[in-house]
């Protein structure tokens, strides 16, 4: 593979450059994106001429460019973000039309949660999530959710990295696994409340959270956790949980990632 | 850029990769990989190997590779996709809950519907459609729809490469736009209808299509043609549609891109 006078990987030139359409801006021009990527710019130019060429790119008419839709489709296709999408969504909805307020199902994804759907209408409540944006996972209930029955090891480094930001962060941790689901109120928004109930699959571990936004009320919470403690049965059936009394001792790759802890440990330091 | 003996370059070697994992197998290996993209053995081991390095693709404990979830993240914030999902799933919820049924948003590329979002609740009817699923224009609603209110000669296109397969396909266009909406009874589903409302934004063309599946009884049609048409004003509002009757003489680009035409133009022949 051709490497640049750095030694960096030309596919790795092309994912700063793609990696750099991923923002709120509506779209870059090609010196905008040397810019951002630190590219010379004969090499940008080049890099969106061939994405131009295989479609995963356009330029707009005042020469912006932006992603295409044929990766769009590519990646909602293959991505492992499909099953459980796919599986989650019937269940999302089930809840989202009882409790009819945003909906929400997150995985970890290098020490945050992304989120994979989020079902909301209008009138909802103020909300920090939208389809595949991060939280980072101390200050979520779906983070909180997932670490509280994450791998032991997983959980230590999650509890050094943070035990400084999240008061008796032990503490709360055995509370969620004890209760079996996680609230947060009024953690991004004062007036409202997160939360969250743990998915599992054939693993012994979560490997991704359930979760809702409501107004900070307690007669919400009454009505929110047993339907996302039913919908998140529906789904972890589906995946092929098996009962926890008959757990097996294989765990799935989306809980024991190496990578999903790797920036909680730097950040632990 | 490298380029191949043959000349190819590299990115587009790349593309063929990712493009190899957007199917229905649950990740492929290696060696399947360089079966299905026509690529050298050694070649396709060097480029997975960079995707990995960048974590747009993962190798699972068995060897099968898969896209990963950060370019999912990367796509599905930075698509142009983006901004009409983002704007018609609040009103894609309304009509689903008072229709019921499943509830898709649709766009042409390349000669194709390419659907966007999908909703779906258990106990629907049968579909065709799934996110980022496609489906060839003259047997959708959606696709008729789009085509009815296109460019006069993308539907000359559009008609010449599809006379022979839908009868009396003009008159159908004729009455599309008469009515405001498509209706297609059976075709993909003998008890299905599939029912449709074209989206614009500031162009004077249709952009996408807003549609529902249900059972094939006239009832279903008289519930779900106001719910989306009522819906697809207010996207379309909010997507910047002044009124017909003042309409601006610019186009949009989904509307007048050659490439959504040109595949239409090769099957005419």
């Amino acid at each position: 593979m051709a490497n640049s006078a750095s030694g960096e990987s030309m596919i790795s030139r092309v994912a700063r450059v793609v990696a750099a359409l991923d923002d709120d801006h509506p779209g870059l021009t090609v010196s905008g994106l040397a810019e951002v990527t630190h590219l010379p710019i004969a090499t940008t130019h080049r890099i969106v001429r061939d994405l131009v060429d295989i479609g995963w790119v356009h330029k707009d008419a005042d020469g912006r460019v932006r992603l295409g839709l044929r990766l769009w489709e590519i990646v909602n296709r293959g991505s492992v973000a499909r099953e459980l999408r796919t599986v989650a969504r019937p269940y999302m909805e089930d809840v989202h039309s009882v409790v009819k307020q945003h909906t929400q199902l997150g995985i970890l994804e290098d020490g945050d949660v992304l989120f994979l759907e989020c079902f909301s209408r209008r009138g909802s409540v103020d909300n920090a999530v939208t389809v595949a944006g991060r939280l980072p996972a101390h200050i979520s209930s779906a983070g909180l959710v997932i670490m509280a029955f994450a791998p032991p090891a997983a959980q230590e480094v999650f509890l050094r990295a943070n035990a400084m930001l999240v008061p008796d962060l032990r503490g709360r941790l055995e509370q969620i696994r004890r209760n079996g689901y996680a609230v947060v109120d009024g953690m991004l928004h004062a007036n409202t409340s997160g939360i969250a109930v743990p998915i599992w699959d054939k693993s012994k571990f979560s490997v991704a959270a359930l979760s809702v936004v409501v107004p900070r009320d307690p007669a919400e919470v009454n009505l929110a956790v047993p339907a996302l403690l039913i919908a998140a049965r529906g789904i972890s059936r589906e995946l092929g949980f098996r009962d926890p009394q008959r757990r097996e001792a294989y765990a799935h790759e989306a809980a024991t990632n190496p990578r999903n802890y790797q920036s909680m440990e730097r950040r632990a330091g």
